[in-house]
C-alpha cells in the first residue's frame, strides 16, 4: 500500500483522499450524470467501485432496495474473484472471514445398500494450483459490503442511491447526455416521486428480470425450461460426517449440493427440485421449507439432519439464458455508433447455481465495463473502446452457459446413468480451471495485441488474466507478489522484464527505458501535464539479478518516477527475480520469460494485453495509439 | 473466524454481539467501575481491549488527550506484537498497511576516505525464522486505532473516555471498590470538572511521567543521565540508496538510525544528540528541526537529504529507568494483601528507542494484566493471581533494560572503538530473538507449571510463548495455523496431541478425553452452568494421522462441544498433523512432540503454562486447582 506522498495521512490509509467529483459530492441524486448504474448486485457494485476511482467522472448507482442486501443469493467465490478483491484492497479481510474450499466430496448410493449414501471420492479442489488465492464461500451480502466500502473510500466517495427504481429509458440521437432515464422513488422521502436523470452512459446491472434489457430491446434467449432448487441456509445438528466439506450428494431419493458457509456452523443445501414443467406457473415456488428439509433428510439417509434455525431459504428457479448483445447497438449497426447503454451480469446471462458462477462472472462484467467507461470519460481512450465490452463479455457468457449446461446435466444424472463410476468427479477435476474463472481469453482487438511474440513469455498468455508471481522489491528487500501491486486504479501496467546486464550497463532494457521515458511515440507521452508521470501507465522493471546486485542508484529514471506535490521518488517499481524461502521460484523460470528480456502489457482489469520484445518499441507505440484517444 | 452460532449475522462478523455491561453501556463515565485504566497508550489500550472481552466486567479508560493519537511516538513492531495483533483480530490488516523489515544495513566510514560513509553489511532480519509473522514498522497511532476498534467491537463496547486527567488516588482499607480516583476534565464539556471514580482496580498506563506511579509511592530508579535523539518523520528526496531499508549509519560526524515507514515514502531518522549532561535543564530540547536536518546531512556525506515535508519531529530524551515494583504492594508486604493498583508500560520502565521495544513491551504488560483482572473479576481465578503480574513483568523489564543498555552502548560507539569490524552486526544477528520479543520466559508459579515433562514437547518450552505451527483442520481439510485460533478471548487453551491410535480405538487420548469431559477434577468442571462447555477452556486435539484417516464421527465428544442457543457442534477443535504444500512439516516433528501423546496447556496471553503426559490427569487437575477460584 502506498500513501503519505501527498503529505502525512494520520488515519486509515485505505480511505483515499477525496478528489474531483468526490470533493463536494451531493447526497441527492443529480439531474445530470456521466454514468448511471442501475442495480447494486455484484455487477453494478464492481462497476461502481471501479468508476469511483476516476475523479473526473460523476457516477451514481440507483438501487430499488431501501438499503444493503442482508441475506441470501449467491455465495461461491472463485479464485479469479479473490484476485479482483485483492485489486480492490480487501482480499485479506474477506479471506479471513470466508469458508475456504480445499476438497470436494462425492457421495453416492452404497452399492451394498442403495438406500444409503456412502462417500465415493474426495478430490482436492483447485488441483492445478491455478492461483495463489483460494476458492471461497461467503454470503453475497458481504461481498457487496466490501465493494460498497471500496467505492465509499475512493476519491469520488461513491455511495449507492437506495430506494430508486428504474422505470425506463430513451436514447436520444444527439447531445452530450443522450440517455434519458426515468426513475421512481420507492423508499424513504422520495417514495412515489418520479424523476428523470440524464446520463452519458447507463449500465444495466438490474438482474435477471432486467428492465434495462427490455428498454434496449435486447433478445433474451435460451431454453424455455427452468430448473428449480430448494435452497436453504441453515444451522443444524447432523451426524453426516462431511457437513463442513463441499459435497455433491447423489442418492436414490434425489440430489443435494452441500456448501459449508463462513463462520464454522452455517451451511447451504441446494436440494434438487427438478426441471420445471412449462405450464407450472411458478407452482414450484410454493415448495415449503419443511418440504425441503424433509427431502434433504430422505436424500441423506442413513444420516439425519436436525435443522435448528433457518437463516434464509428460497426456491431458486433458473434457466439457461443469454442475451443476443450486451449493449444498445443492434448487431447490424455495430461499428456505426457508440453504445450508450450496457447490460451486465444476470441481466444478460443466467444459468444454474451448480457451478457457482453467477456472482463471479457478473463481477468480471462490471470490472470490464467500469474501466472502459472511465477511460472514455476522462479522455484517455476513444469511444470505440466501448464496443469491446459486448464483444468480449458475450463470448465469456456463452462459454459459461455451455459449461454450466454440461455440468448441471452431469449432476442431475441418476447414478445408473453414468458411463463410469468416477465420471462426475473426473469431470470436476478436469475442468477445474473453468469454474475458477481462468478460462477467459480475450481475442485480439484494439486492447489485446496479437500473440505473435507469445514464446517470449509463455506463462503470460495474451488475452488471459496476468498470473501473479513472487519477486523481490529491490528498495526494501521485501518478497512481494508482483501482481498484487496491480490495484483497480484504472491504470495500464507495463512490466519490463530485463535482459541480463545489471543496471547501469548498456542493455536492451536501458534503451527501452530511455524510449518509454522520452519518445513522443511512447504511450507515456499521452499523460496530460499536471498529472504524475505514472498516472496513466504504471511502468515496472524486473531484473534477473538477485536484489543485492541491483543498485537502485543506477536504475533508469523511467522506473523511479517523481510523484506527488513533493516530487518524491517512487521506489516500488523496481524488482528482482532471485529466490529465497518466500520466493521459491525465479519468475523468469516460473513464467517462461525469455532471458533476452520481454515487455508484458497488462490491462486495467488485469488481462494480458500484449507481449513484446524489448526492442519492439514501434509495435508498442502503435498498440497504444489504438487504445489511446490520440488514435481515435 | 467463528460466528453465526447464535443465529445469522448479516453484517461484519468482527463486530461481536454486545453482551453484559456492553448492552447498555453509559456514554458518561460512571461513578463506580470494576477497572479504571489511566492512559490510552499501547499498554492501556491492550489492557482495555482484553478486558472488553469480559462481559461482566465494567472497564473504563481515561485519557488526558481530547481524542486519538494522531502522530509521532514509537513505530517498531516486533513479531511477538504481530502475534498479539493476530489474537485481537487485525494482524492481516496492519501487515498490509505497515512497512516490513527484512534486512538491516550497516553503514560505516569508508576506510579509503573516512569522511564518506559506505555500506559495510546487510544481514537479514529475523535470521532464525522465530515467528511466522514479520517484523514491522508502523506509526503507534495506527496500532492504537486497531486496538480501539477491537475494544469497541468487543461484547462490552469499550471506548476510551477522552479528556480526563488523572489527578490522584487513595486505596482504602476495605470496601468492594477501595480505590478512590480523582480526575479532572481537560477537554470538551467536562473541561475543568473535578470528580471521583471508585474502582476495584486501577491500571496505571500513563507513560513515563506516570502520576499513578507517584500515587502508589513506587521508586523509579535508574541512571541519572538521559540520552537524546533528534527524531523526525519526513518526506524527502535523497540519493542515499538504502533509504527504504532499516539502517544503522555510523560516521565520523555522528550516528543515525534510519527507519523506513509505512506507505513507501515516509521515513524516520533518529539523529544521535548524545548523553544529556545532568545540569542541562532540557536545553537539548531546544534543538530545532533545521539543526537535526543539518546534522543528518553531515552524517550522510557524500549523500544528501533534501527534506520536503516534516510530518513530525521531536527531541526524544530518555534514560534507563525501572520501577522497583509494578503494583501498590510494598515488597515487605508482598503476599499479605491483594494489589489494587498496577503500573504498566513506560510508567514502570523506560529505555532508549534504539532497540524499538517501548511500545512492544508495554503491550505485553497490558495483555498480561488484562486477562488476570478479567479472571479475578468474573470469578474464574483467586485474587492471588494478581500478584503474578508484578512478579512476571518486572523480570522482563529488567532484562529489557539490560539488553537495551548493551545495544545502545554498542550503537553509540565510535567506529575505532569496536573490537572487530563486524562487532555491531554480529551482536544484532546473535541477539535477534530478544528484540523480536521471544526471550520472555515466565518462571514457575500458580499459572506456570514446572518443566518436569518438557522432553515430551521440546518445541513448546514452558513459560515461553506458544509457537504456532501449521496443521490441517479435519472437518474441512483446511490448512490452518494452530495458534491462530487462539483469540484474545480470555480462555485457557488445552492442546491434546494424540498418541498413535486412530479415533475410536482405545488409546491414552481417549482416556484423557473421557477424564477431561467428565471428571469432577477436570478443570472443565469449574465452568459455570449456563455457559458453553468451552467458555473457559478451549480443548483441542491434534491427531498424528493424515486428516483423511480421522473420522470425525469417532472423535471423542470432548473435542466436539455443543455450543450456543442451538447447541450446534463446534467442528473447529479437531486437527491432524499430515503434510502438504501448505503444511510442509508434521507438527509432531516440528515441535518435538512425543508420539506417545502430550498435553500442552496455554495461558490466555499465549504463554505455555504446562506440558504433561496424557495420563497425568492428576497433575493437570492440581495445576488448575491453583489457577482457578476453587483453589483459593
Ligand atoms: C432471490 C435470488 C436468489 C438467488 N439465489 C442464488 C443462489 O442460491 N445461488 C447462486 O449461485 N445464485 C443465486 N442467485 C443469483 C446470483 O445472486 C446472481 O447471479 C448475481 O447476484 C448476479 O449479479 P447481478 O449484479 O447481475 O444481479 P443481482 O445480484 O440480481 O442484482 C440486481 C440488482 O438490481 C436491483 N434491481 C432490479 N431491478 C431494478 C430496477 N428496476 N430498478 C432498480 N434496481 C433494480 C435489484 O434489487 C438487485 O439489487 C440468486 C439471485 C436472486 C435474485
Ligand atoms: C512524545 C513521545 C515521543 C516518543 N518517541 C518515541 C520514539 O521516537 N521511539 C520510540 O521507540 N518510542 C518513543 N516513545 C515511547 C513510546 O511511545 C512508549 O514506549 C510507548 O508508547 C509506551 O506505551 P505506554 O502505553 O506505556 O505509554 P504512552 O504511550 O506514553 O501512553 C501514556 C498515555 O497516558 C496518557 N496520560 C499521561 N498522564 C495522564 C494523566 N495524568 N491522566 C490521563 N492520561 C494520562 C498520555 O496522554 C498517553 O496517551 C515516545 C513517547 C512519547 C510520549
Amino acid at each position: 500500500m502506498q500513501f503519505h506522498h501527498h503529505g502525512y495521512v494520520s488515519g486509515d490509509p485505505s480511505v483515499q483522499p477525496p478528489a474531483g467529483t468526490g470533493v463536494d459530492r451531493p447526497d441527492e441524486l443529480p439531474d445530470v450524470v456521466d454514468v448511471l448504474i442501475v442495480g447494486s448486485g455484484p455487477a453494478g457494485m464492481v462497476a461502481a467501485a471501479q468508476l469511483a476511482q476516476f475523479p473526473d467522472v460523476t457516477t451514481r448507482l440507483v438501487e430499488r432496495r431501501g438499503g444493503r442486501l442482508e441475506i441470501g443469493q449467491a455465495d461461491g467465490i472463485q479464485a479469479r474473484s479473490v484476485e479482483t478483491f485483492q485489486a480492490f484492497g480487501f482480499a485479506e479481510r474477506i479471506v479471513a472471514e470466508a469458508y475456504r474450499i480445499t476438497e470436494m466430496a462425492f457421495w453416492k448410493p452404497d452399492p451394498e445398500n442403495v438406500a444409503h449414501i456412502v462417500r465415493a471420492a474426495r478430490p482436492v479442489d483447485d488441483p492445478s494450483g491455478v492461483s495463489e488465492f483460494p476458492h471461497l464461500i461467503v454470503n453475497q451480502a458481504r461481498v457487496l459490503d466490501y465493494f460498497a466500502e471500496a467505492a465509499a473510500n475512493a476519491p469520488t466517495r461513491l455511495r449507492p442511491d437506495y430506494g430508486w427504481e428504474f422505470v425506463g429509458l430513451q436514447v436520444e440521437d444527439s447531445g452530450t447526455h443522450p440517455v434519458v432515464v426515468t426513475l421512481e422513488g420507492c423508499a424513504g422521502e422520495h417514495d412515489g416521486v418520479r424523476r428523470t436523470v440524464r446520463a452519458r452512459y447507463v449500465v444495466g446491472a438490474d438482474g435477471a428480470r432486467s428492465g434495462v434489457r427490455a428498454a434496449i430491446g435486447a433478445q433474451h434467449m435460451g431454453s424455455p425450461a427452468n430448473h428449480a432448487w430448494g435452497v436453504m441456509d441453515v444451522l443444524a445438528v447432523t451426524d453426516f460426517p462431511d457437513i463442513r466439506t463441499k459435497c455433491s450428494i447423489q442418492s436414490e431419493a434425489g440430489n443435494i449440493l452441500l456448501i459449508p458457509r463462513e463462520g464454522g456452523y452455517l451451511f447451504r443445501m441446494y436440494v434438487d427440485l427438478g426441471e420445471v414443467p412449462t405450464g407450472d406457473n411458478h407452482a414450484v415456488r410454493a415448495t415449503t421449507i419443511d418440504q425441503i428439509i424433509a427431502k434433504a433428510n430422505e436424500i441423506l439417509t442413513p444420516y439425519t439432519l436436525d435443522v435448528k434455525d433457518v437463516a434464509w431459504h428460497s426456491v431458486y428457479e433458473v434457466g439457461h439464458r443469454l442475451t443476443d448483445r450486451f449493449d444498445d447497438v443492434p448487431t447490424r449497426e455495430a461499428g456505426t455508433r457508440t453504445p450508450r447503454v450496457f447490460i451486465t451480469g444476470d441481466a444478460c446471462h443466467t444459468h444454474s447455481a451448480k457451478a457457482g458462477q453467477g456472482m463471479n462472472v457478473s463481477m468480471q462484467d462490471g470490472f470490464n465495463i467500469g474501466w472502459k467507461l472511465g477511460h472514455v470519460l476522462d479522455g484517455r481512450a476513444p469511444e470505440s473502446l466501448l464496443a469491446t465490452y459486448s464483444a468480449e463479455r458475450h463470448v465469456v457468457a456463452k462459454d459459461l452457459i455451455d459449461f454450466d449446461r454440461e455440468w448441471s446435466t452431469m449432476m442431475a444424472k441418476k447414478p445408473e446413468e453414468f458411463d463410469s463410476p468416477s465420471e462426475l468427479e473426473d469431470f470436476y477435476v478436469r475442468t477445474a480451471e473453468f469454474p475458477a474463472g481462468f478460462m477467459t481469453e480475450y481475442q485480439p482487438s484494439m486492447i489485446v495485441g496479437p500473440a505473435t511474440h507469445q514464446r517470449l513469455a509463455t506463462g503470460f498468455p495474451v488475452g488471459k488474466r496476468f498470473r501473479s508471481a513472487p519477486v523481490v522489491r529491490v528498495a526494501d528487500a521485501n518478497p512481494v507478489h508482483l501482481g498484487h501491486h496491480h490495484r483497480a486504479d484504472g491504470r495500464w501496467r507495463i512490466y519490463a522484464f530485463a535482459d541480463a546486464p545489471a543496471p547501469g550497463q548498456p542493455s536492451a532494457l536501458e534503451r527501452w527505458a530511455e524510449w518509454v521515458a522520452t519518445s513522443p511515440r511512447s504511450p507515456l507521452a499521452a499523460t496530460p501535464d499536471g498529472l504524475d508521470p505514472d498516472a496513466w501507465f504504471d511502468v515496472k522493471v524486473v531484473y534477473q539479478q538477485d536484489h543485492t546486485a541491483v543498485d537502485v542508484g543506477r536504475v533508469p529514471q523511467a522506473f523511479l518516477p517523481r510523484v506527488g506535490p513533493f516530487e518524491l521518488v517512487d521506489y516500488e517499481k523496481v524488482y528482482a527475480a532471485g529466490t529465497s524461502e518466500e520466493v521459491p521460484d525465479d519468475v523468469f523460470d516460473l513464467r517462461g520469460l525469455d532471458r533476452g528480456g520481454v515487455v508484458v502489457v497488462v490491462r486495467p482489469d488485469q488481462y494480458v494485453a500484449h507481449v513484446l520484445p524489448l526492442d519492439a518499441t514501434e509495435e508498442l507505440g502503435e498498440f497504444f495509439e489504438g487504445a489511446l484517444r490520440a488514435g481515435s
